[in-house]
């Protein structure tokens, strides 16, 4: 009835069922309710288009003059939240100089309280808009809900899909539809095979430009604001052609701690990394302490290049 | 410059300033970013109109003749996904017979694979609204993107949000600008205070009609879909005036241990349940391994009389 | 080579080889290092002893004349440490008169600090045996090493194995030599299946007198010192023979949230429960917090009749 | 009573006491339990001879003609368990030749099963003393249980403490003694805070030659064996002056992974490794899956050695 394959094998104690055919035939949960089934273990991967099976090529993302997924490394920076045009331009300014090569900054901010600031919205697009033609950066902003794609379109460069919306469809399948290159960060309650399902989600819509993002996930540990999971960067390399870039900002939560996780990201093989930076951290209105001053991103950068270096990438 | 007062503590190793002021005022990130803050502790909580403090009277949501929240539980039951007519009307009559008072149906499904079943959507509506008038129970359904909000409030009682969509804001704010009762699950990582924050978000939009649903929470625990958070019931019955239901279903993931998981959040307190019946979980498009048939409803609803007897409620 | 059975399925991506044969002779990691093996995926559950399909009867333990895993459910009680002669007493005639059967109370205690009180040692055990003869309630109490057994043996009704030392091999193996009754509690970083292999290393020792105790795990929700896996005691109840009791002051962490988990427990089909209760918890050694007074005991004990007798089980 | 001081803090809402002194007198517990108290923060750490505060200067740990926590970092390489003296022979010769420093084998291995190979024992013991003197490299392996201290101080030169007893407190006491170097791995579901208190156990009877090591912790993700806390490196290196390694073979669980988060381990600022290396891993007696072939280990000591060069460490 499902179009597959059985092969039994039986002992004294059951009688195992091996099946085989295409995800898309398959229902867990229908096989999983079949009278007499104990359990149901799955030996491939459910997704397919984001597979290294599916297209064993690296994919590169190209943004205006940026690629990234190539041999050199890209780094993305910028505020958390744009606060006002002074400031992202003093930011933008700073972090170009330091080698940075694509720009950050939220207009919407989805904030866990009702009561904190939410962003400049629609001010806050009109401002990247004017600071990435001024400084010549490329702009990666965060998208909350499908009504606002097509108008963050004509601002920004690269959408950014935030990790608490990494299991909205409605939203993955809005940026899909457009041709627009994606940033999609894990969710910090996914595991690495339901982000490969989420940049599923965009692929099956035709839009094959994406950047996967590890950010941190939640843990029992508390010292640090989420804990990077270092060994998705790995994995992710060996499971999918997409590139995959880190964000140790949120990924430790601690500005003191961004430097030395984003060395470890790069050793690792991530293809980038996206850094918090604020001109006056004590007074970001948001994320002031995972933020770094300009002149710590520079130090940064400063000691990222030997260590790319070390693992044949350029920066 | 924050409007608030500060009261300071020394000793020989460090200094203590406490601050207080509305929650409103202070952002955490402005303190903790300021030069010579070390740490910031929070000795209040960030919620307000959730919260006992604000309103010490439990709430009641009403629906129909149904009331959420007083001393009769409350049974919403149905299938994860409406398949058909007949599927709906068979389970409806079932539950209702059973004692169930509200019927649940999802429309539009949000799967993790962009290949499986993703509900009937408008089709679905038009079944559910049929059934529930046909068969007079009030009709619980998920509503995933804030486009859909205005459609469901036609087609059904209550909407759900999602436990992928806990902190999908701008969905949260179009349901608390309607009247629309709503019945919100908690994320499958979100802490119990994140919950409250997102019933923050619909309350703030002035929507009070807000039903909270514990649904099992992700651990290391693999043997279980989720792991029931049993401790949440009496944390949120303290903290908030929101009544508080369980879905046993997704927090055990096994239908084998839905009934016990049921007993037990009836016996801490919780105000009704959620439960998945299917008439053939064999066949279910979405969860049959959780499903119940219904005489195995019937049989939970009979158990659970005694049990919620002996916690002064009936059923 | 390894005196087992293959058989093999093969599509067009991958081979499946299933194997058959006793968890004994197969070992994981040999199987996953050969060459071409991509995946071990696992159809039994690797305990043997303490599995339903070696023995389906319910273990009964017998201390004294109490039975634990039978019809009426047992209630041990008692402060987290001995403290004095008087504390002991006072609380063991309080609890003994609300209806517990069993008397709770640590001489070593394991924790975090060392510079923290670590708990009476011999002089608690003395004290400990005292009580027992007065009071006429049999003892329960954790042993933290080896060495430690054979004295106890002679002081104690029934030996705790603290969630600590849950894969505390070199201990598990020593009360496995003794024929004492056997109180196991869960680690609360541990899986229900490590649970199980815990007491099949004292059930491969001879000692079938097994308890085993849910106790809550560590997750990422801070609120609670701890989630208790309410899921876990069905799913043991269908996995093991052995009986299974469920610790809601450690569960909580919160003296205020014990009663409500604690019906919660029975109601989940719990064969006991296991309760701090302290004559002045302000003044405890250890664990105040989540130690009931006396008089609250006597409450809880009163609300759990009833629920008891909903799910068919006396007290 | 305390003997501290209390510094009081009023606003409408609550009042907020300071309290100052040293974590020997007081009890949390006692604090949290007292009427009145709704909730107590801590302001400062409870590790004390751990902390950099108490020593500044980072820890070097001595082990024959090697320094560990200097500039020149050290990796530890050799099978899981000790299986004949052959197999250590050769996987001696191979690892030093690559350039490890350090020799391990387990002789007694806790798992999780009673009918896994549970190592060589004593026997396992004489091949680690053959060994060492035959090649001339120092030996690390596990100790678990107190009674086996004095024995293995003879036949070994760092006494490991694994990851499951990281809290038995009896052990680290005995190791404690003892002036032999300590190699402490975190428990998989220990925060930095619990492995910093585990240390101070051992710091507390005398014995300051510790090595910490972070081995991965237990989280929800299940494609990697565990999630290796590339974060609790930095953290480590902060607040503590003792020096810290990594162990990517448990970390990950699978031998693919392991050179990519080793050079991740060493840019994020570890003072060395801890590798399995199995001469042949398709036959090992445990751990197989996660062992590195000699040539790959000798392929990722040359990786390394310019990643070291590029964070200003020698190899």
């Amino acid at each position: 009835q499902m179009d597959c394959q059985a092969h039994i094998t039986r002992d004294e104690y059951q009688t195992i069922i091996g099946v085989s055919g295409s995800p898309q035939q398959l229902d867990r949960n229908q096989i999983v309710g079949m009278p007499g089934v104990q359990q149901l273990l799955s030996t491939r991967t459910p997704f397919k288009r984001a597979s290294r099976d599916f297209q064993s090529n690296s994919t590169e993302v190209v943004v205006g003059d940026v690629t990234i997924g190539g041999g050199r490394l890209v780094v993305m920076a910028g505020p958390c939240a744009v606060e006002n045009l002074e400031q992202m331009s003093q930011t933008a300014i700073a972090v170009r100089d330091a080698g940075a090569r694509v720009l950050r900054g939220g207009a919407f901010k989805p904030r866990t309280s009702p009561y904190s600031f939410q962003g400049l919205e629609q001010a806050g697009l009109k401002i990247l808009d004017q600071v990435r033609r001024e400084i010549g950066l490329p702009v990666v902003s965060e998208v909350t809900q499908p009504d606002l794609v097509s108008a963050m379109i004509e601002s920004v460069d690269i959408l950014q899909i935030g990790a608490r919306n990494m299991q909205n469809y409605a939203l993955l399948q809005a940026v899909g539809r457009s041709q627009k290159p994606v940033l999609l960060k894990r969710g910090m309650m996914s595991t690495i095979e339901e982000l490969l399902m989420a940049a599923e989600y965009i692929l099956s819509q035709g839009n094959g430009h994406i950047i996967l993002c590890e950010r941190g996930i939640r843990t029992f540990e508390t010292y640090t604001r989420n804990t990077l999971d270092i060994n998705a960067i790995p994995v992710l390399k060996k499971l999918t052609h997409l590139p995959v870039i880190v964000d140790p900002s949120h990924g430790t939560g601690r500005w003191d701690l961004v430097q030395s996780v984003s060395l470890a990201a790069i050793a690792a093989g991530a293809d980038g990394l996206m850094i918090e930076v604020h001109v006056d951290p004590a007074n970001a209105l948001s994320d002031g302490n995972q933020s770094l001053k300009p002149e710590r991103f520079e130090a940064l950068m400063t000691a990222l290049r030997p260590v790319a270096k070390a693992v044949g990438r350029s920066l």
